[in-house]
C-alpha cells in the first residue's frame, strides 16, 4: 500500500453481553489492532444501549489510531435469538429486548454495513475460523459462564433453527426433578454446571458448615456468590477440597452434556469455552473429556475432538469480526 | 402406458430390523402395491441375513405380480451406523455386524441399484415425504420402540454426523444416576421410556405386589415383559391404573426429550413414531406435547409442530422407497 493511503479494509467485531460491551478492530486476516470496553447498562433501555454500542465501536476505532472511514464492516453478537438476514434481535431476555432492529439502527448511526448473530453462534464461528483453520464442516461450541449456551455450525455454516433459538443447550434437561433453573424448570444443564450453579452450591455448603478458603477471599459485605471463576482456580491451587469437589461435579455434568451432543448430533469437534472454562480449563477438561467419552455410545465418539477454546474473552469479538468478513464477501 | 408393456419404474423399500425384515413394492408416487415379511435370524450371521433380505424382496415382488426386471431401485434401512455413499453398514450392534458391504452384496444378488441408510433416518425421510409433503427443511423423528432412536433431517437432507451415528437420542442422558441402560450407562432416555423400560417397570411393580390386569393377559409360562405395546393400550382402556401411571411417566420423559431437541436443535417439526407410539398414540401424545412445551424455553417452540406419525409399521419401507427414489434421481 503506498504511504499516505490509509487502509480501508478493517473490520470491527462487537460482543454485546448482559453486563458489558466489548469491541475490537481487526485486519481482514483477523489480527486484532485495538479493543474497547463499556458497561451495557441495559436497564436504560434499547436506545441507550445502541448508543453505547456505537460509542464502544468508536472508542476501539480511535484506540486503533484509524477512522470510521477505514472500517468496511461491523459484526455483532447479541445474547438472544437473532435473525441474521434482517439483523433483528428477535428476543433477548437478559436485555429485555424484543424485535429490536439492531442492524438497521447501528448502520444509521455508523454508516457502515452491520451483521448480527447470536452470541454463542459468533463465538463458535470465531473458534472455527481461528482455532480450527475453518476446516471442520460440523462443530458445536458449548459456552459455560453465568449461563450456558451453544453455537451450532452444520454443513459449513451456522445453524439457527426454526425460531433462531438453536443452541439453547443450557436448558437441556440432564436430571429430571433436579435443581430449579432460572427458566422455571428443573434439572437443566445450566442449573447444574453454570457459574451461578457452582457458586450457589458452594454458598449452600458453606452455610451448612462446610469449610472453604473462599470465605477468606470475601471483602466486607461480600457473599460467596459475588466471587469470580478465577477465585475457584486459586482455591483449588491452595488445596480447597470443597471447591475441588463442586468443580469436579460441574465437570461431570459438562461431560455428560457433551456426550448428549455426540450421541444426538455427532459433530466432528466440540469446543468448550466461556468464563468458567477460561478460568478452570486445566482443572476441568480432563474430567469433561473422560466423562464425555464414557457416556458417548460405543463408536460414536471415534475421531471426534473435544477441545477447550484458547480465545477466552476474545471469542466474541473475534467471531463477530469473522461474521462481518463473511457478510461482506457474501 | 401401452398394454403389454410392463411398467419398469417400481421401487422396493426394505426395513431391516433386529427380529424381522419387511419389504414393500411401491410406485414412484409411493403407492404401495405389495409387501412381504420374514424373520431376520441374525444369529445365523451376515451372509444368511443378506440371503433372507434377497428372499424377502423377491417375495414382495412376486406378491405384487411383477418381476425383478420391473424394479428400478431398492432402498434399505438398517439398524446401525450406515455410510450412505458406500452403502456399508459400519456397525450394527443388534445384528453384530461391522463394516458389512450391504449395498454391494445385495446389488450382486439382485442386479438392481441399492441405497442404504440408517433405519431411523429412512423412517424420518418417509414421514417427511408422505406426511409432511416434503416441505419442512428441518425435522427430527423420534422413534420409541424396544429401543429409542432418532432421524435428523437438516437443510433439506438427512444428517449423519461425523461417524454416521447422529440421532442416537436413546442414549441422551435425561436423569444422571437414573436406571441402568443396556449401553452400560445410567439415566439414558431409552432406559426411562422405551418399551423395554416400560415393561421392566411394570414387571417390577407387579413383583412388588402392585395390581394390574396385565397378569390376566399372560399365557402359561409368560412374563409381563413378553407382552406387547398393544396390551398396554387394552389395559388402560379397561381402567388399569398402574399401566396408566407408567405410560404417563414414559410420556413425560418423551416430552422432556422432545423439549431437549427443541431447545438444542430447534427443528420445524418433531415427529414421533415407533411401536410404543403406534400403539399408544392417543394415550401418550397429549401429555408428550404439553410436557415438551412446558420444558421448551419461552419462545423456542413457537410454531414448531410436535406430531405423531400415522405411517406405523410402514414408516421404514416407505422411507426406504423414498431413499431409493432420491438415489435414482441423484
Amino acid at each position: 500500500m503506498p504511504e499516505g493511503t490509509p487502509r480501508q479494509d478493517l473490520i470491527v467485531g462487537v460482543d454485546l453481553g448482559g453486563t458489558k460491551i466489548l469491541s475490537g478492530v481487526f485486519t481482514p486476516q483477523l489480527k486484532r489492532i485495538a479493543t474497547a470496553k463499556l458497561s451495557t447498562k441495559s436497564e436504560r433501555g434499547y436506545g441507550a444501549v445502541v448508543e453505547r454500542i456505537d460509542r464502544c465501536i468508536r472508542d476501539a476505532v480511535d484506540e486503533a489510531d484509524v477512522s470510521m472511514k477505514q472500517i468496511r464492516g461491523i459484526g455483532i453478537g447479541a445474547p438472544g435469538a437473532v435473525n441474521p438476514e434482517t439483523g433483528e434481535v428477535l428476543f433477548a431476555p437478559n436485555l429485555k429486548w424484543k424485535d429490536a432492529p439492531l442492524k438497521r439502527d447501528l448502520e444509521k448511526m455508523l454508516g457502515v454495513p452491520v451483521f448480527a448473530e447470536n452470541d454463542c453462534n459468533v463465538c463458535t464461528l470465531g473458534v472455527h475460523a481461528v482455532e480450527l483453520d475453518a476446516k471442520p464442516q460440523n462443530i458445536v461450541g458449548i459456552f459455560v459462564g453465568t449461563g450456558i449456551g451453544a453455537g451450532i455450525f452444520i454443513n459449513g455454516r451456522l445453524f439457527g433453527g426454526f425460531n433462531r433459538t438453536a443452541g439453547e443447550i443450557g436448558h437441556m434437561v440432564l436430571q429430571v426433578g433436579g435443581p430449579k433453573c432460572g427458566c422455571g424448570n428443573r434439572g437443566c444443564f445450566e442449573a447444574l454446571a453454570s457459574r451461578t450453579a457452582i457458586f450457589r452450591k458452594l454458598s449452600d455448603a458453606v452455610r451448612d458448615g462446610a469449610k472453604s478458603q473462599l470465605t477468606e477471599l470475601l471483602g466486607p459485605g461480600e457473599e460467596i456468590t459475588d466471587l469470580k471463576s478465577g477465585d475457584l482456580r486459586k482455591a483449588i491451587r491452595k488445596g480447597d477440597k470443597l471447591v475441588q469437589k463442586v468443580v469436579e461435579e460441574a465437570s461431570e455434568y459438562i461431560g455428560i452434556a457433551t456426550a448428549n451432543v455426540i450421541n444426538f448430533l455427532n459433530p466432528e469437534v466440540i469446543v468448550l469455552g466461556g468464563g468458567v472454562l477460561d478460568a478452570l480449563q486445566d482443572d476441568m477438561m480432563p474430567l469433561i473429556q473422560t466423562t464425555a467419552r464414557d457416556y458417548a455410545m460405543t463408536g460414536t465418539d471415534k475421531g471426534i475432538q473435544i477441545i477447550a477454546s484458547r480465545l477466552g474473552d476474545e471469542a466474541g469479538i473475534t467471531g463477530s469480526a469473522v461474521l462481518a468478513r463473511q457478510g461482506l464477501k457474501g
